[in-house]
């Protein structure tokens, strides 16, 4: 065997079983040695933040790591910005980067790059390898870096890829949390009991269904309120969850929203702060006599930790009874006539399946749609996490794959959907039940919305021209068709009911342009 | 005044007309200013890939630096590839990068990075400002640096951006050559006097008018043959200027190429090596018994020592008569029937209109062109420069932003232009005057070329599934129409001819699919 089928293998043993790749001449020995491992399943982005994408949405749905296949540092650089993504959403990721020959590196062919320099941007772990024989190690490594919740990429110069070496036996490590120590706990909790309004900030797999599981044991003990972050990158929600409330985006909101609380937990996320520096407002969204509880490291599970506390707390094990979880079922209903943002949004919590997977990346479309779904059947959303745009339609790519017996509804703003377009087009080839929604509102509203709470009302002709999408606005039908997923055009929210339970009953995807104010 | 106010200010006073943007909150202070500074013009790109690509072009075309504006760090990470392409041409670029407020980036906020550490991957010269005063000086050095033919990327701290400074007399500075040194010029004119067979393997200034004239004095003094490098980036081409051969891509075919050479002199680049490493292959083209001579050094002006050299050869300053350029009008006969890459070629060839600017990312199918243009009207070829794919529909938006005047056919591989095909819309919204055309071979024929070399001929399904565009083939007219250019498929080569001269004639952007075996 050769270094690219021990690294394919050690792959696999360590449990990853798909790659979303868009490999070049570097890597192919590595597609080869593809060829003879069926535990693998692969897929191609014709963009590589396609794939990077993909990987993070995989990552979000089944909480174990996805690999990419890249190329070179170009290849890599144009994943960079869904990789940071993947960061900030703690997804589990492992990258494979080809790297010219080790003989050839120094000579600086014209695809030669910094690539370690590129991947230390994004990843937790990273590597060049140095030898074939290492690389059973080096993936083992970089897995298991990518279970803790970090991007790991390893960079695998194409001589090691071809050399021959012996099999190396490897095995699934377990995710190595750092212990969670007693005490510390104790003190958070008896620190809890000295408030009487308490927040849990919560983030990372505190959102989960097991981690909401020791949350609403807490929220049943103390009467706490629950939030995450304004883009805490994956949420359950829905019917027999606790209902956690996202922050606003904009500072005044999100401060006024957690003013009241003497004390909040942060579990899982770290303080929360503003999206942007704005002149005059502090970055931090909690004031100086707020208290702030960390309940655990990055390197400690926050689940782990949470049920912990539940105990510390002397919370029942039951969660039934109280208010700590939603149990009614509320749909909204359904609105009529010409469609708005907040029409978009409450029709879609009106019709959204059960079970569904919702991938929001409607950035300034969006916003009404969270307070709607506490009482709807359970249901996953993948919000934003790292504030790049680009990040949507891979993301439900990614995901529809991870879940293929789940409908994914990807609810996108037109702006962000453009950077990569491309996605569409995987999931046309692999005939994936994502319906993608476009809010079409032919602006990059949320810089328009920030020139307006900046008091700048009225722009020039150079700031239309950078915030407009308009002369030509995308012919979104044609687009989506010619990656080979059909589509259509609504204004109306009774054309948009009916497109999309037509596009949710019908397998495949579909992209449903809705033409907003 | 405000610090954006100074930056763009200082970018007009230094020459910047242009800029491609993508701008999020932390640029709005500069779009701002743009308003009040009618000598910059500005084009939004719908993703940042796009407007590095767009500044290449423009900058490969006039050789002086066009400015991108770009959204903090995954907005750069976005702009990557093209920036090494732009960086491999030695294209002049400025790339001013937003970045979180000072007192702000420290609290790690969602959208943060080391923007820098991006930077300097693909930048002869990288900055974070310091205060809104030092903006002018910083804008002064990054123009200065790109003119020198790099990329300069200085990076912008949204409170410097929005804070009160005083103007600063700005000026344009002249290109910082180093000087030439007479005597090396006089050893290198004497060493390449002592061998029979002698070649220029000529890049960056050396490939435009200016130098190709100097070189044919040389040419004519001496009979040397004139090469560059696979992928030079820029070459004019045509009546009046000698004939240049790209080197092959492959290493077998370029070793046989230049074996015969007794001395090889570097001009404008450096010694020539393999694309990728193949196991057994030297990664130099060159031997060790070919002497290499180096004109200059990079900080050197390439055009100016080859005048010298020139002179030192005691070569006549006229350069009609012998056959040192071509002379004599030689348009291919048009063939006819089914489409192959070579009648694709042969087709432009015979069509193309006098003064074209050629932007040929064909990859696979373009390798047939090159040889048929020496006898053609006078026109610019800008080839690939790093190998990073995604290059040729933005280079070409920014070509035809650059020379409105000149028509620009882009010669397109379907698998490169599916990397950044948002750059079509900008085409649309300009009314540019590009023709692409797509090599519609429904593959990554590179890959599947480079396997057949290393003997592997017959593919597995996942080597299919990653080499292969199909399933579903891009339906190229949607998608082009979608983004507001209209578009066509031709399967004859009748019916290219048709398509581009009707193309040629019209105004505005067109894309003609070309069906290839």
């Amino acid at each position: 065997m050769n270094g690219a089928d021990l690294l394919v293998r050690t792959l696999v043993s360590s449990g990853v079983e798909v790659c979303f790749a868009n490999p070049g001449t570097t890597e192919m020995p590595i597609v080869t040695a593809f060829e003879s491992t069926p535990e693998i399943r692969v897929y191609l982005g014709l963009f590589e933040g396609v794939c990077t994408g993909a990987a993070d949405g995989y990552g979000r749905m089944l909480d174990k790591p996805a690999m990419t296949l890249l190329h070179l540092g170009p290849g890599f650089a144009n994943g960079i910005a869904n990789l940071h993504n993947a960061r900030r959403a703690k997804s589990p990721v492992v990258n494979v980067v080809g790297e010219h020959a080790t003989w050839h590196r120094d000579s600086d062919p014209p695809l030669a790059m910094d690539i370690e320099r590129l991947a230390r941007t994004v990843s937790g772990w990273w590597r060049t390898s140095r030898s074939a024989q290492d690389l059973a190690g080096d993936v083992d490594e970089s897995v298991a870096a990518a279970r803790l919740g970090q991007v790991a990429t390893l960079i695998v110069p194409n001589d090691f890829q071809l050399a021959e070496c012996e099999e190396h036996p490897a095995s699934i490590r377990a995710i190595l949390f750092d212990p969670i120590d007693p005490h510390s706990i104790e003190v958070a909790a008896s620190r809890l009991q000295t408030f009487q309004k308490v927040a849990l900030m919560l983030g990372g797999r505190a959102l989960r269904k097991a981690g909401l599981h020791a949350v609403s044991r807490i929220k049943k003990a103390i009467g706490c309120d629950l939030f995450s972050q304004s883009l805490p990158g994956y949420m359950d929600r829905g019917l027999e969850l606790p209902p956690v409330e996202r922050i606003p985006l904009f500072p005044d909101q999100a401060t006024s929203l957690l003013s009241r609380y003497g004390a909040v937990l942060l579990a899982g996320t770290g303080e929360p702060v503003t999206f942007f520096g704005y002149p005059g407002v502090s970055s931090r969204i909690l004031n100086d006599e707020q208290e702030k509880i960390t309940l655990c490291t990055d390197r400690q599970d926050v689940v782990e930790a949470l049920e912990c506390l539940a105990d510390a707390l002397g919370a029942s094990p039951n969660l039934m009874g109280g208010n700590s979880v939603s149990t009614k079922l509320r749909r909204p209903t359904l609105p009529d006539g010409n469609l708005t943002a907040e029409k978009a949004c409450v029709t879609l919590a009106a019709v959204q399946p059960e079970n569904a997977i919702i991938v929001d990346e409607a950035v300034s479309s969006g916003h009404f749609y969270d307070a709607l779904t506490i009482g709807l059947p359970p249901h996953t959303v993948l919000p934003g996490s790292g504030g790049s745009i680009g990040l949507g339609i891979p993301c439900a790519t990614g995901a529809a794959i991870a879940c293929p017996d789940r409908p994914v509804i990807n609810l996108e703003a037109d702006g962000s959907a453009l950077y990569t377009i491309q996605a569409l087009w995987t999931q046309a080839r692999e005939g994936l039940n994502v319906t993608t929604l476009v809010c079409s509102n032919r602006s990059y509203r949320i810089l328009q919305t920030q020139l307006n709470r900046a008091g700048i009302t009225s722009y020039g002709l150079k700031t239309q021209a950078l915030t407009e999408l308009t002369q030509p606005a995308i012919d979104w039908v044609r687009t989506a068709e010619g990656f080979g997923v059909p589509a259509t055009t609504v204004s109306t929210t009774e054309a948009l009911v009916r497109e999309l339970c037509k596009a949710l009953a019908e397998p495949g995807p579909h992209l449903i342009e809705m033409l907003l104010p």
